[in-house]
């Protein structure tokens, strides 16, 4: 036999131009292209010009499921795999497409782990609306959250839980595709979408995923339908790269719980971290704390996986756990004990009501960017945060109102920046005559 | 009054994030919006990245009737617009959006400035498929095409006629797009088309356009309804700039001709400057040039148009205006009266029919492809174009064949480049047992 013969087809490698015509056309790339393709970014081979234009094609076209599982490995592969398997515990971590006044992802830090379930949560600056989960907790004075990946599965050995900023080594296809999806109108591409923020998640180390996908105004997803298809294309893919996963469609339609900002944000999350706290959030951990024990399996029912995640929350567990994480991190806790110790704003005034009535709806958009506009964001222009800053005791939709009363408080520092702020905060609001009926927190479960 | 009232209202620049997703989500692109883009362009202020992506939005939303005619407009504006309104005769082009074999706008040159109509071609090195009519005409010794803009309005005033290689200073912004698109795979979009090939017709002066909207896998379109939405969108545009403007549909499914190549083209269109030559192209030559006299408002019927082209192609008058162009134009006018001069490759070989029986397609882009790797495209690698090689004697759909008889003659130089194109002569050509059914060469005429 020849050797020619037992040699593999070899891939001629295709022109970028005939990839960004096979998209465009509706074809499906092959995993080899897929490969090329990454490799090429990572080499820097492909011109931007080319690969945003190829980004386009598939925001049209979209991706098959097989292809956009294997676009999610193949980005996965680009970079680093954390390697948990010697940890015995099961590793199940939680995130969010992005919202505003998600505290979520920090109570869940705590409970999990509080749980027994290994928790390897990486953040990136986009994983949450405007202002990002690292954002909030650097708000924690002295917390460290650059850690090395030595650093991390260390941690996550010790303490099972562990905060980390995205790692350059993670996923590095994702950190490129992503700063050219936002400026080039394709962000909002489900398998983009899918592969960038799974191929993270997934060199994480965990078995598992719960993944809250938001719906609404205060999330990048405006249409439900949407909503609803990127939840089944992320467990889909989870799936077929042999992790356990469970997506909840929740409503993004006003901001989560009663404050939005960095520090403000801090303080309610020790709230919920005690069990307390907002309802809408108190049910949202509920939920998600649930799926989490329950994937992991450290409960095996509905019942017995509610029970372990209020014992956990009422018995102090998940705040004590999240402040041993904090505590490894730097961060002084003596913050998260007293919170009255987190400095505060020079000036808090009222948002009056305009009118009487009921809150008929809020733009959580709007409210992320004015809070981003008083110095929480750094979209603001501003290079520093400013932790102080942001807005509580936020009406919900249904509340009642006098005319006058408070539709929020807004704690700032600058008059100025006040002044920009407002005008988003006073257009967020819509006060109708009638209540308006209840909506759903929890729209759909997938698994 | 104040005077802050009397100002217009000003443009507020918007991101380009912004204009990508605005026609992304199929926005609808103000005046001002699109003359911003341009300008963009022009500065070297929008990245590629953005304008690529851009231009993938544009290719699956499209532009409506308005935004197509305000963009060429803009692109027109960009650059020189050209003067010819002090010349008492009608002035028509003719143009092609491009095919294999075809000669027509060569001929048109001399036809139409024979019947007195005032010809101002510009050609672009994008106006034919793979090889150019300039490419083509630089087969004839001494002929200079890069003209200035003085230059070619003095000789249209003398001779009624001049080919000139599009001028740097007519139409820069579609100088800039063509450039990208060719890379990005937004070619076939039937507005950038429009825009991009009309603002530089438009920008040469002529009142009015006859349009040759190829189909056929010898064009850029292989869709049917895509050439004659293209055919439409052009009259459409050419009126809404106040251009008479009539399009042709033509089939470009094998070779115009005879022959493909530059020099051996050079040839025919001598024949068909005289009336004489292959059927196919004596018939689209007369169909275009009834259309340009009574564009032109020269002939008045069907009839006397028809007899004013074929009395200017007989009597010799188109070939001794084509003459007089090429002279004043530098070309030696010998080559023409005696093709025989023209260099010659060194070696003359048939493509023996494999089979006997009836040709019953013919891939004219793998012809094209073939005859540029011998040597008379620039695409071939080759930094000169080799004016000696193409194919002649070429059997047409419909023609029968014994086994062994030539299915073209190919001219080459070189065995190397022979082989490569051979494999492309050899699968363009369908045979098959029974002659197929003849097609019309002109499906439509969009006025």
């Amino acid at each position: 036999m020849k050797k020619k013969t037992l040699t593999a087809r070899r891939f001629v490698k295709p022109s970028y131009s005939y990839l960004i015509e096979k998209k465009r056309d509706g074809g499906e790339f092959t995993q080899e292209e897929i490969r090329y393709l990454i490799d090429s970014m990572l080499d820097k081979e492909i011109p931007d010009y080319q690969l945003s234009s190829l980004c386009m094609a598939i925001y049209f076209q979209g991706m098959s499921a097989q292809e956009t599982a294997t676009l999610t490995e193949e980005m996965m592969m680009s970079g680093e795999v954390i390697e948990l398997s010697h940890l015995a515990k099961p590793k199940i971590d939680k995130f969010s497409t992005g919202g505003v006044g998600d505290k979520t992802s920090l109570v869940m830090l705590g409970l999990s782990a509080a749980c027994g379930v290994v928790t390897p949560m990486m953040c990136g600056p986009e994983d949450e609306y405007i202002i990002s989960t690292l954002d909030k907790a650097a708000a924690i004075p002295g917390l460290k959250t650059n850690l090395s990946i030595d650093e991390f599965t260390k941690q996550l050995d010790k303490l099972d839980g562990a905060l980390a900023a995205q790692n350059k080594e993670i996923s590095p296809a994702d950190a490129i595709l992503f700063a050219l999806r936002q400026n080039t109108g394709t962000i909002p591409s489900l398998p983009l979408i899918t592969g960038g923020v799974l191929s993270k998640k997934l060199a994480e180390g965990a078995e598992g995923l719960v993944i809250d996908v938001k719906w609404g105004n205060g999330s990048f997803i405006n249409d439900l339908e949407q909503a609803k298809q990127l939840a089944r294309s992320m467990t889909r893919v989870g799936r077929a790269l042999k992790r356990r996963c469970v997506a909840l469609v929740t409503d993004m339609n006003q901001p989560l719980g009663n404050c939005v900002g960095t520090g403000l944000e801090i303080k309610e999350t020790i709230q919920l971290l005690k069990g307390e706290g907002p309802e809408d959030l108190k049910e949202l951990v509920l939920k998600l704390g649930m799926e989490v024990v329950r994937l992991a399996g450290v409960a095996g029912s509905t019942l017995s996986a509610k029970q372990t995640v209020e014992r956990h929350l009422k018995e102090g567990k998940a705040f004590e756990k999240f402040k041993e994480i904090i505590a490894a991190q730097g961060g002084k806790t003596e913050y998260l004990d007293d919170p009255d110790k987190f400095p505060k704003a020079k000036h808090v005034r009222k948002l009056p009501a305009p009118k009487r009535g009921y809150v008929h709806s809020i733009n959580a958009a709007m409210i992320a960017r004015g809070v981003s506009l008083l110095g929480a964001g750094k979209d603001s222009g501003a290079k520093k945060i400013d932790y102080t800053v942001g807005i509580d005791e936020i009406k919900k939709i249904g509340d009642q109102v006098k005319q006058g009363e408070p539709l929020m408080m807004i704690h700032y520092n600058d008059e100025a920046k006040l002044e920009n702020a407002l005008e988003y905060f006073k257009n967020a609001y819509r006060l109708a005559p009638k209540r308006p009926s209840p909506s759903n927190l929890v729209i759909e479960r997938v698994a």
